[in-house]
């Protein structure tokens, strides 16, 4: 299974030192590479979360009950976690204190899926850093005439306990 | 891999007829099955997600930098996930709008979870039913002396259209 390595582009533009130097500051955004979630990914996500609900395994029922067009969709949850996995691969360690997700749009099998993270809020906590992002999941595909479109599939927040605002150098790699 | 086949606690006492016409109110609680996260559903999570945080996967960090003294945890997503499932486990078809997610202490390899959804609002929309829930994950098992001991480990809200407020009937086996 492929772990993203997600680029940084705020970062790439504002990082003043070498990459190694890079410091998370307010206003910095993280992206992650581009995923297309396949069948496989939403089988395997049901049989971990124990979630069968037919919206995500039946295009009858998620075209019907659902109302997706375009039947089956991804697990919300699923498409979600690409935020904590951006983080995390930014800030190994990074402990998840809150998520709100407001799942705005489906992400179907195929579709292109990117996270972006963006620091609204920064502050220092018992050795720590707490740190409140944006986070944002944005979809392209579904359109056939403009694979390049994007569209908002999940909107929110999340703190995160961060043990250093220093970036990992996996993390800036471009 | 087991779907939890819920019980449902409140709707036990307040159903007055056959177990077939049990329809959800502002008020009825569902409850899932204890669940033990296993190390092997952490890998899988961690595959299928991509979320290779140490704390997930390495007692030294999580003991570390994540200050987790029992060790390894597992991904609050994956916890998260019991949400979701619960509710469709009830309410095959179910579209989830909205969650909330505040992650109140780890959840450790082993620990036995149970997600707890209230209705706290219904609305009818558009031949659906948008209902408001508290979602809470309980944990036992950490505790060596009180097994039965529970610890909320996440509290939040979701938002999930359902297409009918009628409960499955394997939702209401007890």
């Amino acid at each position: 299974m492929r772990l993203a390595v997600p680029l940084v582009r705020a970062l790439a533009t504002s990082a003043s030192g070498s990459a190694a130097a890079a410091s998370l500051k307010v206003g910095d955004a993280l992206r992650s590479d581009r995923r297309r979630f396949t069948e496989d990914d939403v089988a395997a996500y049901a049989d971990v979360s124990g979630d069968r609900n037919p919206v995500h395994l039946d295009d009858a029922v998620a075209r019907g009950a659902g109302g997706f067009a375009r039947g089956r969709v991804v697990h919300g949850m699923l498409a979600a976690s690409l935020f904590p996995a951006l983080i995390a691969s930014h800030f190994p360690g990074a402990v998840y204190a809150s998520q709100s997700l407001r799942f705005a749009a489906p992400v179907h099998v195929g579709d292109g899926a990117v996270a972006e993270v963006k620091a609204l809020n920064i502050k220092a906590s018992g050795g720590r850093h707490i740190v409140k992002f944006s986070t944002k999941c944005f979809t392209s595909g579904g359109d056939e005439d403009n694979d390049e479109k994007e569209t908002l599939v999940i909107d929110g927040e999340a703190m995160a306990f961060l043990p250093t605002l220093h970036l990992t150098s996996e993390g800036i790699a471009q």
